[in-house]
């Protein structure tokens, strides 16, 4: 047993992490890929490009194409091997892969290859592709984003949930998934937990924030808040999550979006991944002074932003709705108790009512990612990357306002132009 | 795959369903069994006794002492082989029996001995004891039975959730137990759904409730209270259940209380076990009237079970406090976030917060388990033994009414009194 689980973390026979030199060896055994890169390991360019915090990932450029190779490290990269992480989520994500390619095969990128025991998958490179956090950094528009992301989260939340999953098959992965263990620890200590006590591993911007820092953690209300999401977030088994869907987890052109990294993909509450999607435009909005310039203010794409959240959550909630109105297989809400007038009225009035507290579900997830991204151990670059530590501090206190007031008035919040106008409100004036 | 499948539900090589000739050779494997039974095989008388839905059940007595054997058949008695059932029940049952045993050792009877591969389980004979409900139908008052299964509720559902365990720990359990798939299906099926719809296997007693039952199954605001509950049921793993906690799973002397049989165990929603047990005291208390007789009018009676559900719930929600205010190790609503004069505070407000939520979720559950011991397959010996089919009716139509109340207004009771007080007026006179 104590060998099995530290085979889980340090890889068993036959793991090691690959290097430039022994990648060439380890892609020429898949068929696949070798027709991809065309020609043999010698033509083959490797470089290892992770800037995550988690696994190493390489791109391997041949005669013919390119691959992506993510393989999982038996630490946290960002901690060092003092926190260790069992290689398995590699599977997790492989199965949470073949689980959104199974409803949104454009949105996400193609598997070539995956190796268990190296914990590696091989899969398309994405090119000319960029992180889209580095993009809203830069200030580009994405015009495609926010409907392609509501049909990721529409299809993927849809698909693995019990309105559209026979029971059995649902409790099935979900078994499966509960075992993703440590990564969901990471979200437990780092999202919910960290932000409002002492903790080594935290940091914010000093000591500008250090008022609000402390008040985050002596604030008993906010705590209870926090404490509330979760415990939705530990028991609540709606659908398969990805997990970790900021906007480090985007690809895009301006022509195509797709969703990477589904690590931490566990049976969790709905509103965690469209909470998290809206937490980091949110981030971004407020980052942006911080990447004005004389010529380009950033109003304009600060506007940008906020339409983007608005109209992210109308799109997810018409395609939520609409996959509920056509025929399907799930067991919950069973569709055969409401065919007849009266039924399909509930039903439908029904639906609302789950969409709007699914709003309220999301804008308190919303909040508590804003808050770690700010107040925990892993910021975002969008703050980090403002040199002027007074100018990233108030962009960062704002934030943080409104991460307060989401995770405490979630419940009486009932549109999302309501949040749309929270967040101008706290982004007007030194606050 | 389909041979595992096959297998899980007929049995592997091993597995026979035990006879009474059979019985002997296999209890003599086991020392435990031996020591407790005395002398040898032919020494021991074997009765089979099972009178459930589900399984074989033998009473094997011995020169020393006596012991009850449980056998899974490997489909649903009460319906025939036509309904296939996995015999992995047992080990979900031995499971929860242990986990159970864990913190109540006093209510729950004692395991000799688990054989996997014939799904049987050897445990403690009760005896004296009698099922619960045969001595409510009697009109037998049981002094410890409301703080019995008070404490039998608090301690199993606090110390499985997450305000115990470790999140790590709940969810490696929460894995396992998700694969008792079949029987969470049964009460998918039998509880949430089939009560409102035309289905072939429900019954009730005819042509006096056909106009209730009728309008059961087009009463759109009921059907969604009932599909938010299944949802509820499908999706929030709060704590081990024991799945199945009415008064058919409980057995009692004047003395003592022990609760038997958790086969449905899963992890569901808390208010799913406390809900059965209140259910079931109620089908009791409107079953009264077929059992009163002109020496005993049971109206004293009728007062004592509604007595026990009052106390049962005031001692459920006072312990059940009172293990979260002690020092625990759980990852929900974290202990030391909560350690100032402010937190503590706002944290016992919570507490009470949540077991509000509690009731209201444990009498929506209630009012599913009614309805469907009365419009379903599976109904109670409290009404079915009231033999003037008037009565019978008079008495289901009563508990029907309040069934229906408690699933659409839940969310607008605020305490057990209310509950009573509902009850009450859904007793008196012919609705």
């Amino acid at each position: 047993m104590a060998d099995t689980v530290k085979n889980r973390f340090t890889g068993g026979a036959g793991y090691a992490p690959l290097t430039e030199q022994s990648i060439g060896g380890f892609l020429e055994s898949s068929s696949q890929v070798s027709n991809v890169l065309g020609g043999r390991s010698q033509d083959w360019s490797v470089r290892e490009v992770g800037d995550g915090n988690l696994n190493l990932v390489f791109i391997v450029k041949g005669p013919t194409g390119g691959v992506c190779l993510k393989q999982a490290l038996p630490y946290v990269r960002l901690v060092g091997e003092s926190w260790p992480l069992p290689i398995d989520r590699a599977h997790f994500e492989h199965e949470a892969l073949k689980a959104e390619a199974a409803v949104v095969p454009n949105l996400v990128p193609e598997i070539y290859f995956f190796d268990k025991i190296r914990a590696a998958i091989v899969m398309e490179l994405l090119e000319p592709h960029i992180i889209l956090r580095k993009g809203l950094i830069q200030g580009i528009r994405y015009p495609k984003l926010a409907d392609d992301i509501a049909t990721f989260a529409a299809q993927t939340l849809f698909s693995t949930s019990d309105l559209a999953l026979p029971a059995g098959r649902k409790r099935d992965q979900q078994s499966m998934f509960s075992l993703n263990i440590e990564l969901c620890r990471i979200t437990e200590e780092l999202v919910f937990t960290d932000p409002y006590r002492v903790a080594e591993l935290s940091r914010w911007t000093k000591p500008q924030l250090d008022d609000i820092a402390a008040e985050f953690r002596v604030d008993a209300h906010l705590k209870i808040a926090v404490q509330e999401l979760k415990w939705m977030f530990l028991s609540r088994g709606e659908a398969l999550l990805h997990g970790d869907l900021h906007t480090g987890s985007i690809m895009v052109t301006s022509e195509q979006t797709r969703v990477i990294d589904p690590e931490f993909a566990f049976y969790g509450p709905m509103g965690f991944d469209l909470g998290a999607f809206m937490a980091n435009l949110l981030l971004s909005y407020y980052s942006q002074e911080g990447h004005a310039t004389p010529d380009d203010d950033r109003k304009d794409y600060r506007r940008w932003l906020l339409d983007t959240l608005e109209t992210f959550w109308r799109s997810f909630e018409s395609k939520f709705l609409e996959l509920w109105r056509i025929p399907r297989t799930g067991d919950a809400f069973v569709p055969g108790l409401f065919e007849d007038e009266g039924g399909r009225r509930a039903l439908e009035a029904y639906r609302f009512t789950f969409v709007a507290r699914l709003l309220q579900d999301s804008i308190g997830f919303a909040g508590a990612k804003i808050a770690r991204r700010i107040l925990g151990l892993a910021h975002v670059e969008d703050m980090e990357s403002i040199g002027d530590s007074d100018c990233r501090a108030r962009c960062e206190r704002r934030a943080l306002n409104l991460a307060r007031q989401l995770m405490l008035g979630r419940n009486s919040i009932t549109s999302i132009a309501a949040v749309r106008q929270l967040a101008e409100t706290c982004g007007e004036g030194d606050l």
